[in-house]
């Protein structure tokens, strides 16, 4: 042990603990939970960052000059070539440090694919969406001319059990047509969603019914088919999860995660959010986590989790026989999978497409990154 | 039950029939099968669009002033940003009708992907291909330069079963050299069409005789070796079809579509067309219909197929085991896939490359996309 | 058998043998081993070309003048359109010569991917890497800025057994920061390698050691996690190899490669080379061969064996079950495949990327293609 820095944890138990500063109590709980437990900085659902003192961490970055000349928002996939080592550096670490930050107090304005409750009308659940224009915040700063449901991307989760008779009230306030088409749902030809085809477009300010029996289970996908690359690219996009009326056909877990992946005109995003704007991944250790991808891009992501596997059961929704393990799983789109991650092990472990043009630059980590926080 | 436009099925029974007009028997016919049964405009192979006096049905857009300043052929890959909301819709529209259209009288000219019957010569079934330049419209109006075998894109179905001896006698019409692959199957190494590691090019205006008899059943390929990227990509290719010896051993169906997907130069294909002018899928309800899935592409394509789940159960010609249900299939350069549908669900359902660049744009579908009719 | 060219094997007995030149030999040699057994240009690991008199064969291509205006070197990806069908023929026969020769006698500097020996310390294997600017040569007169462990590129693989405990030294010998992942592998927190998150950045000239015990056996990976894009995609990559406890909960094997690909930067690459500098695969007929495929690159390759198919049984180290037969098999990035090849057929075999915009052009085959020699 006669290098510069070292961190094995074989002899962490022999190291002095250093006097315990925000930035080192920050590092301490990264870096492998040795003398803090990651429970420490993190809340029941979101990472909770404070001080030992009980008062709310501020990250150095959050409180630096916002007039200062490097801004590395996370927003740039570009490479930038006249970094000097420091400024790397000081990029990657306010990058962690923002993600962080904005498990606590977001950093950037709206969230999406937040549940949606239905009202009950003679046994159908009803469910009302808008169509809209929506100026969305992708990571720090970074507003866009976007479109989304409820005015958010992606929009609620819809959900509802195999066997439930749904209906779902289509508004739309955009200046062009619309549709919706309900991705993976057995649902009646007229209720499929695509223009002149299944149905007259939906004409700007104009409203449309669904209305359909859930035939079959699994995480789907419900999206605009109408200039579709434009407006589903652009947030017109959701998820529509069918739980198995028989509940134990169905893996167990603990905790569940939807991960909607996008790319392209809003930048590469999980649940309409760039890194450092993505939300964690948080379980308390022993916890099954259940993820589930939904791929409404135009490119494939492999999906990479740091330190635990992650188990394969569903594709589309359909069972996968056997499950397949793997560590990294290549989601192309309009594909959807049903993974669970058993949380056995401690720390703050990254999480992002292995296509590393959409996860890391020289400026640090963006795009299509987030992280599993198992306390 | 007051929205501005509303077809939930459960109320179909309820709506007075409108005036069947040419428009309105169309439409009708496509959402849902309402009023009138697909049937109806379903021939025993190809969409046979008729009026209920008999008459062929005359799209509005076949029916407009071609010199229209407005042509949404379906080649355009590009988003065009300044149409008027009444113009996407229009321009939507005009591809379905299209596409429709299609199915009675092809848009345009050239077929590929057609049986080719062998003789036989003392046991030996035996296929003659020529290596073609040929003009090659993949949607109305767009004629590339591109090649061919026998003068089509895809080239002649070459189609045995596993034990059988063929000879395939080889033409090249080129000025360059060309070879064949045999992508798939066991060969000989001297068969296997490699320029310069298993034969001499077959230089522009010779011949060369490729035999070797089928080990192996399956959805295989044929394709230059030579000058590839472009030779292939512009057109010579095609699928071999082996028929295991046993038909037991393979799962029972009732029509089957080979669909050979490609990209690049001759544009998003299917079959070597770009919708409209894509054939559609067609099945009467409760047959099971088998797709191959070949992709000679440069790109992967995630096949989506809307209202029914596909059963996929050889990759590659190798039993899946078990195989594997989804609605959307990414299908990788040089893979192939068998699966079988169910076609349970009656009407017109979209079936498309879900990375919607390959798909869709503001003036509607272009590229690869078809449909499956179920009668 | 009236056509100007055939090879069908059945008629391979009556030829007479022609005198057998330097030339005829090799393309004899390559055309199916119908005169020449394989075996004869091949040695135990690579290809070794001799001459019928014991001299080592010099081939066309290596011979001519090196000032020659048309060089064919195989690093050019972009099509050229003005080539001579007698150029492209010239150029495609050059690069499979150049790609014999480089079996003999390596084309190009540099080889990556060799195995490191630990020293042992109180039981714990000890591995020393450095972290290294270098010069690659990627093809022959390709020398790229590139970066590598230990000066190479891969860097050296790493190999131990499940249970074992490693210790991985790390010094810096860049101008900037990096940090090392072990793509795969459970490891302590503090090991895991992501900056700020899981540790400080191993600065410019320090040094960092790893140490963690083996939990999991599979085909794995080691690559820089510190401006990854740019450091892993300029060859801070290697493979990480971590044997089974028990011999027997793996498949036999008689021969083993392991194939990291890569792609952007330096070029599309197999273990740091491209055609006609790549190994090729090498195996006795009978043989079970072993390929190890990591994919360290930005795009998926779907790599595609010529003549025998593959037997794919493990994904990211976990067991596929059952085993999934198949010719070409997708490798996205960040994904581990293993597969076993029974070489049941004599002759030299096409391996290549099926994203033929990443293998071959006019002037011949390039980047990531190889051969699988059957003796």
């Amino acid at each position: 042990m006669t290098q510069d820095q070292s961190h094995p944890e074989a002899n962490a138990a022999d190291e002095t603990p250093p006097p315990v500063t925000r930035r080192s109590f920050l590092e301490k709980a990264l870096y492998g939970a040795g003398m803090v437990s990651a429970a420490t900085i993190v809340g029941s659902a979101t990472l909770a960052m404070k001080s030992p003192d009980g008062s709310a961490a501020q990250s150095p970055a959050a409180a630096s000059d916002s007039s200062a000349s490097m801004d590395m928002g996370g927003a740039s996939t570009a490479p930038m070539s006249d970094m000097t080592p420091e400024e790397m550096d000081a990029a990657h670490k306010k990058g962690i440090l923002d993600f962080l930050q904005n498990q606590k107090t977001p950093l950037t304005k709206g969230k999406g694919n937040q549940p949606l409750a239905p009202t009950v009308d003679n046994g159908v659940k009803v469910f009302n969406l808008t169509v809209d224009e929506v100026e969305w915040e992708t990571t720090p700063g970074n507003v866009l001319a976007a479109r989304g449901y409820n005015n958010a991307i992606p929009g609620p989760i819809l959900r509802a059990t195999e066997g439930d008779r749904v209906r779902i009230n289509v508004k739309n306030n955009l200046t062009e047509s619309t549709t919706v088409h309900w991705h993976g749902l057995y649902v009646p030809n007229n209720m499929d969603g695509v223009p002149f085809v299944n149905q007259d477009p939906i004409k700007a300010g104009q409203s449309f019914t669904y209305e359909f029996t859930l035939r079959n289970s699994g995480t789907h996908m419900y999206h605009s088919h109408a200039n579709s690359l434009d407006q589903v690219n652009r947030g017109l996009l959701g998820a529509f999860i069918v739980d198995p009326k028989d509940p134990a056909s169905y893996p167990q877990y603990d905790r569940e995660y939807i991960m909607v992946l996008n790319d392209l005109n809003l930048g590469f995003t999980i649940n309409g959010k760039g890194f450092p704007a993505t939300d964690a991944v948080v379980a308390k250790k022993g916890e099954r986590v259940l993820l589930r991808y939904l791929n409404e891009g135009t490119m494939s992501h492999p999906m990479h989790l740091h330190g635990m596997p992650m188990t394969v059961f569903r594709k589309d929704g359909w069972p996968i026989n056997p499950p397949q393990m793997c560590d990294t799983i290549d989601v192309a789109p309009g594909n959807r999978y049903d993974a669970v991650v058993e949380a056995t092990e401690a720390g703050v472990w990254a999480f992002h497409c292995h296509i590393l043009t959409h996860a890391e630059g020289p400026q640090g980590m963006f795009g299509l990154v987030t992280a599993m926080v198992v306390e």
